[in-house]
């Protein structure tokens, strides 16, 4: 068994990260830190982990941690992130980070979303983990950023149509709609239960969340050329789940069957998107619990639009299944491993 | 008091009249229809009505509801009601229809979307009850079209950039999510709670759902030329609401200061529309129960488009609230009559 | 019209307090006091109330307020409360305390369960505040304690069987469930969102909530000795409404329409208790942004007990309705004004 | 792999026995039938399986069934469940029952709640599949009579109390709460997330639940005497959970380390069952998704009573999980195969 690390597990992404490990066939979780819960057991803090874990969480010590585990999941925000991981890679570790810190390629597009960056120089050599896209050189990468509940759901949804240019990139449109799990677990009046229940609003409106420059630098590599979209962020009443819908104008006549084709040749052999039938749309409740993405489209001919939809479970295939795909991919393994479960409905 | 009789009190729409006309300082609910119920008490139906009123449902009888009643509000099916309403309107009665029926306003588009129309020449003297667009009408009427849910959120957002002229109206889209109570009552699988509870699916993907002419209609007659657009509706996990996104392209240079001088301009003495903040966006959760059709817009300067964020209940401003408010305009009383609530949050 | 204030208008019965006072018939809102948000419009702070009230959120200064309203409701929490509430008594104003402090009529009991208590000597002019039991009283009075959510619903359960000696007081099992605005809008990891949606706990099992001495202070009363019982709160996915279902063991063999009788007997005049049929019970669904409490009950012959089970709005009948009912009866004013709204469903 | 069929697939036990299924290292799921979705692709009728199975929903057909398949699950309602599954034992299969048809010993019980029974001769073979009370009579049955969900979380929660003489039998309540996958995915007004979402009620109430008689059987066995109990159900607005609360009157003084100790002894090998430490309780949500039962106890000292909280997943534990548990144990494999998910949380 491979020794693996949550560094951060007192989240929402750090507690599914710690689910799935627990039967994951090839890695062992040998430490969880949390500053937060110190000393606590980890399924105190999350009782759904009673007799799957014994581990009881503890302050970040990088000495400590690096004699004890050999794969490292950095569930830490962004800034933390930055100082952490090089330490981390120069003992030699591997490290999946699932904060923003090394996804942005342009350390000046980093520093004008987020703030500056004190470690520029391990940028350059982090792979962005969308698997679909940068398979290969994940494999060989110490140092993997693992992508954007939504990034990943737009990206994944437009990629056979940019990649192809089938579609005038600047009417990208997406409009996405987010379970709750994505605005964490730190006390907060806006997300409490009756604050989000029974209800549904945008936030971040007008181009300002800061998923949006990783989408466009996605998809402007797929394009060629940069990319301008509209990103509209939503909260939704539930507590896993992503769904984007993503709108285009076409650039030319092409009919749902060529289309298809399309997605068929990008997505035929990954074990993770799930290209649904004409006519079929995806549901989040479909995805739940998986790291499935499934992707459904249809043409609207009235408008000369496409139309694409995508849902994924942010926590799983935006965050902590996508990481643990990742990890499988950098230490060679099968790379379904630990992941293999249905989704739960209902 | 003026007497008022509800056909089809069975279904979301019937219950929500009936709660508010229990209330209603003018109005005297004194007769309500109900093919499945007949014989029943309402306040059995409908438990929440129990002390508030003592009908019980009965069939439809066209002659012995004259004689009980002024004022209908037809709250059945498409179909059924353009059979109905003329014979009401025959006994000199004022008719608000909840259906589709008398909405469009050509009818071979009616047609084309819904069935043969029985009732054709009675299109023409029907008025689209949105009082922001055409309260003199409704005034003078004796037919009320009630607008669908999505439309009133839709052309409410949008009426201001329309009609003076700011926007691409080719570039329009409208990314819709409804509460389930905009699915009916109906026993029926797809709107089971394990079905629809912690999801989100898109559905009628791609301008196939039957409120788009409607939708386009009102915003062609505003543009005073024809439009078309994209429109996407999704199924929210929440009882009540329409939260609608809508995307345009500015036709120039223009600010936000501008643009909220154009809509203060239409909606500053509309007693249910209310304009947010620069900054602020609605939510469903704060128009709950209410009347309200809360607006919040901003421009998305990088991609210089205009997005516009609408909220209302969909069923009340969405239907039974402004089924009454056409009412109270119909009947020269105070157009706020009944409707004062302010919004249940949480 | 009536000048009223609200003491603690940022937590979720302030901000009803706030709702119904909107609309109300004979009392006007002049002030509300927020240490948090004072210079904040109160629909800032609660944006469903935009449109409805202009009033900002101010830093409570006791003789400010005196000038500036004759009736006061205290929503801040106990301890909070003994110190304000006789300020504003002598200073000849009419007080609503929506917290513990006054409901306990024994101060070693108040002690036990809270902390030292600041001013005993008004304990004993303050009535509890449950209309069905104290009216005449209530009427009287300068100091109401608006009773505790769960005593509201449990109280109004049992009273007619206690009073009249039908059950074996040391039977009583109280099993309450609640919607999570019982539990405050303050931030807490506890009642985020995604910890309570979709799931379901019991809390403070085994005679340790605090509500428990209130509600066998009156049940005692009742019963005119000395009654325990055990009571189990439970913690609701849903925003607003308490179910409480009652056992307890019958003295005698007495049919349901006997007990049936000395249910009409005590609430058959009662503006806000519905007795439901036979048969029938109650859900909180059907009593949501109202004032009434729904009762309902069986006979378990196999097993020789009673079941009762009663619904309220716990923001409303446990909270801030049941302080206007209250304030209605000590103005002297129809009891029922500004709360004759029926239910909301769905 | 061992072949296994599932008869009635198209239920919410069918489909989470297919989800597990589909991951099960020893069952290879061969067959499917469903007369309402002949015909239809299982993961067309439940698109979270896509990817996961191929198997085509199928008519029933006992001969065609039985080349296809060893083992079988009977996910079809009562009645039904009680001509079918002689059928397979005749041809040699195992049989685990999830019906009601096979639990209960006394025929003339069965008959007075539920129906005639056609095949009384098998009921005696039948083995009452919870494992904690007679596993080794499971690994040597060829049928199963898979528990009811509620029987499930009430007889865990109550056995070592019962089964040690600690508890007063007359006095046993229990207050259960289940998610709303328990109603089924028949279309019904009542179980619309309309009627369901944001409520709760009590249904069945005064000891008429079908349930009644399968718990107190077992009870009974494990008090070597009948015991006649109270039980309220309740419907909560979530999808999958039972949280059952159950009160009783104690024999005799006992510490609750006394109590834990019977607890542990009974609990202790048992791989699906975890008992919280003392002062901790279980949520519904921590047992998601999972064949876990959470058990809690305190003592009520002020009442003298005993109240112990258990909390399942529905439709594993209370179902297809336990159903999968059975089945191991009767193939004589490892008994928690495809059974070791963490709960999923949030």
């Amino acid at each position: 068994m491979l020794r693996v690390a949550i560094i951060g597990a007192s989240g929402y992404t750090g507690v599914e990260l710690a689910r799935i490990l627990c039967n994951h066939p090839e890695f062992e979780l040998t430490a969880a830190t949390s500053r937060q819960y110190a000393g606590k057991a980890l399924s105190t803090v999350f009782p759904n982990l009673l007799k799957k874990t014994d581990l009881t969480c503890e302050n970040l010590s990088i000495d400590k941690l690096c004699r004890r585990a050999d794969l490292f999941f950095a569930a830490v925000p962004h800034k933390t992130a930055m100082d952490l991981v090089p330490q981390l890679l120069k003992e030699g570790k591997k490290v999946v980070d699932l904060s923003a810190d090394f996804r942005l390629r342009d350390v000046a597009v980093y520093e004008e979303w987020y703030q500056e960056h004190s470690s520029p120089d391990f940028i350059g050599e982090a792979v962005y983990g969308l698997p679909e896209l940068y398979r290969e050189q994940i494999k060989e990468a110490r140092l993997i950023a693992n992508p954007g509940c939504y990034p990943t759901s737009i990206v994944l949804g437009l990629a056979p149509l940019v990649k192809n240019g089938l579609i005038d990139p600047t009417s990208i449109i997406a409009d996405s709609k987010s379970g709750t799990t994505g605005a964490g677990r730190a006390a907060s009046v806006g997300t409490l239960f009756c604050e989000v229940h029974d209800g549904f609003k945008a936030y971040k409106v007008g181009g300002t969340h800061r998923h949006l420059p990783e989408i466009e630098q996605e998809l402007s590599v797929l394009n060629q050329k940069d990319i301008t979209i509209s990103f509209t962020p939503h909260l939704l009443p539930i507590a896993r789940g992503i769904l984007s819908t993503c709108y285009a104008n076409l650039n030319h006549d092409v009919s749902e069957q060529e289309i298809r084709k399309l997605f068929i040749e990008m997505y035929n052999n990954e074990p993770f998107v799930r290209l649904l039938p004409l006519g079929s749309f995806p549901a989040t409740q479909h995805v739940r619990g998986s790291n499935f993405c499934d992707i459904g489209f249809t043409i609207d001919a009235r408008a000369k639009r496409i139309i694409v939809v995508s849902a994924i479970d942010n926590i799983v295939k935006g965050a902590a299944g996508q990481a643990i795909h990742n990890m499988n991919l950098m230490c060679g393994i099968e790379e379904t491993a630990g992941l293999e479960g249905a989704p739960f409905f209902p």
